[in-house]
């Protein structure tokens, strides 16, 4: 029997507690796929009286992370107090600098610091694991960097935050504004009381930063990446997406083009019977395309206790066996450095919808505002008639550029008769 | 730099040749993943002849596949010759009683021998890898042993035939029959000249085999599978599944009961939105419900050369990086002995087709037999009406035990008025 995998968490909220749930009560399974135990030695979180509902008993408790991270006799530290700095980032660092191996759910702290840590992991001969910081119980990280290890891969994209998902499965199914769901989501701890992080991307955008480094081998560059939140959808959008065979999802796509890499998170049309149009409510999905294989998708909760801690699990299971992967797929010092293709660039469909006051001719103005800039329609709504008064006009445009499709806006926006900013939505047709 | 890894590949068939043609064009790739180079120094095939539109320059060539197996310098024998026994068996027992770890693609060898030869690799400490012998690109092998090894499985199943779905699907959206549909696929490659492996579920049942052993860590049962084909599904059945709300897929599943292990291949019912309802064509879907990371699905081609040449190049890349992971995710000395849950003990939901003639009563007598047996009725329909002519009456169930239903069906299987057999389909609202 080899010796146990001795594991200091930091972080006791609801995935630190699932955690200890789920170590307690696969003690014996996990020993009989790992050939040795995983134990749980040491702790800290931020409050020592409260009651997690698991039994600390037998685990040391220290009040300060970066301490733990160093703690004598431990093998794997496991960080699960977020933020993209700060105290994680000092206990991460100082643990690793310790030759200890990382397990993190911290999607923020790898957006921003993830190669240079990648790159300290790697020069210490430790793991830095992270399954759980993507798309929660879902084994995305190791489909892509094992399991799809053969392909070159061309894109992933993927529903990457469940809250999003949630809002906007409601905002279909309940027929109701964005801020009334929010509210609603708020109360039922779907969302956080500042949802900022989530609906405007945020998140999404770590998560899809990350997934971009491991799927193509370059440097994580969170900064390329375009952001766009759900704030401004509507229920009519919504509507309208539905009777023109389409979802609305809050997408993060990561795409290889000749440019360079398009990396972005922002509210899409998708066909409802593609797979992520068929993924409703707090669901993950990714999908990724390798030249091999074409795409695989794969679903699952993205977030909570359970489906987190066994993504944490996967990544003990895999240190306690000795299977080790570069961080991002290839070594750090064969990591290209990434090269963004702006939003600009983006070639694709588009859906708008205009708010115009009724009257003969603006129509008209519109169609000439996108032929004018080459921007071929596809289709056109006027559903209400209102004389005089300000009625929905939507319309979808066959694949143009974005850059032309953004002009042609400007000009839209600024006619007389248009009298909200014009609604543009991005159709992806996967 | 490591040494290369040495292959040598039975069988150059689609597949091989894919491996080949994926091996030359991602090498620089494999080698910055691997930290070594993955070099094929050996084939061997049926006929030395044919082009393969593969480089065989600088390859050895063997005219038997036993040989090669135990060929001098080579560290992986990837067996892609097919068949549960014969000469991809004898291959393969070569290949790890020489200390040569083996990558198959054979899921008939490992559904009828795969306790054994697990256990002769453990014995001989070589890797038995075969990700691609169960729904082809999708890293569904990877993602239970691996990704989810923290959970407990409590079910696994999924469409495990692409040629299957591939016929249902064109059968629904052609509105043609079953042997009309068979003979389209045959013609273009979609099905085999003789077809019986896969529409009769063979296939299927080899595949729900493995999954099993990997799921819950028991010996591998090919005999106790229920295997039902997709021959009687008709035209009717898969429009009254749409009318109802569902889609037909042949399913296979594998589940945890407290009485034992359900295995089981048959045509099933599923709802429309459901993933598996929403998969349709050559793809190939799995989904695994683990006790803390919930349900996890996995959606991909299930065949064809790109795919399956991708997850015969993880199991190598694996290899390369000395990743291990018992063949059946706990040592062959931990498995357990799969206890069976026959059929007959299935509890679940029934869809029922009758052709009855249509006269006064008859309704009543089918009443009385499924009363008589506590099936409790949860929709009824008669569409069509043609005083003394045979029409369809379609009902479903409530939950309710398969021998009851059975004995039911004997019953109203009997009656004059009853003219073809019935057409019973289980209905699995997952």
């Amino acid at each position: 029997m080899t010796a146990p995998l001795k594991v200091a968490i930091a972080g006791l909220g609801t995935v630190g507690g699932g955690l200890l749930k789920l170590l307690t009560a696969q003690a014996d399974l996990l020993e009989a796929r790992c050939g040795r135990r995983i134990v749980p030695v040491a702790v800290s979180a931020r409050s020592r009286g409260k009651d997690r509902g698991a039994d600390l008993s037998g685990i040391d408790w220290y009040d300060d992370a970066a301490t733990l991270a160093t703690a004598p006799g431990v093998d794997v530290f496991v960080e699960l107090i977020g933020g993209s700095d700060g105290i994680a980032k000092r206990a991460v660092e100082a643990a690793i600098k310790a030759g200890r191996h990382v397990v993190t759910a911290n999607k923020a702290l790898l957006a921003h610091h993830g190669t240079q840590l990648g790159t300290m992991a790697e020069e210490r001969g430790v793991t830095l694991a992270f399954e759980a910081a993507v798309a929660g119980g879902i084994p995305a990280i190791k489909g892509l960097r094992e399991g799809l290890a053969g392909n070159r891969i061309r894109e992933v994209h993927g529903i990457l935050n469940g809250t999003c998902n949630y809002i906007l499965t409601e905002m279909r199914t309940t027929r109701r504004e964005f801020a009334a769901v929010l509210a609603d989501a708020q109360r039922l701890g779907y969302a956080e009381a500042d949802p900022s992080f989530d609906i405007d991307g945020v998140d999404a955008a770590h998560k899809l930063a990350i997934l971009t480094a491991v799927a193509f081998g370059c440097r994580v560059d969170f900064a390329s990446v375009h952001v766009e939140g759900i704030r401004h959808v509507s229920a009519l959008d919504i509507e309208y997406a539905q009777e023109l065979g389409y979802r609305i999802r809050l997408l993060g796509i990561a795409r290889r083009t000749e440019r360079g890499i398009e990396q972005r998170v922002h509210p899409c049309m998708v066909p409802i019977g593609s797979p992520i149009g068929a993924t409703d409510g707090v669901f993950n999905a990714v999908v990724a395309d390798g030249d091999f294989v074409d795409k695989v998708v794969l679903v699952g909760r993205g977030a909570g206790a359970g489906p987190t801690a066994s993504a944490v699990a996967a990544d003990l299971i895999d240190i306690a066996r000795d299977r080790s992967t570069p961080t991002f797929s290839v070594p750090v010092s064969k990591l290209e450095p990434l090269v963004p293709s702006p939003i600009s660039m983006r070639r694709g469909r588009y859906y708008v919808r205009l708010m115009v006051v009724d009257r003969p001719g603006v129509i008209a103005d519109v169609a000439a505002a996108l032929r004018d800039q080459q921007v071929s329609m596809e289709a056109f709504l006027q559903r209400a008639r209102s004389p005089g008064e300000a009625v929905p006009v939507v319309l979808t445009t066959h694949e143009t550029d974005e850059a032309a499709m953004q002009r042609a806006l400007a000009v839209i926006g600024a006619l007389d008769a248009v009298v909200e900013p014009p609604r543009m939505i991005r159709i992806e047709d996967f």
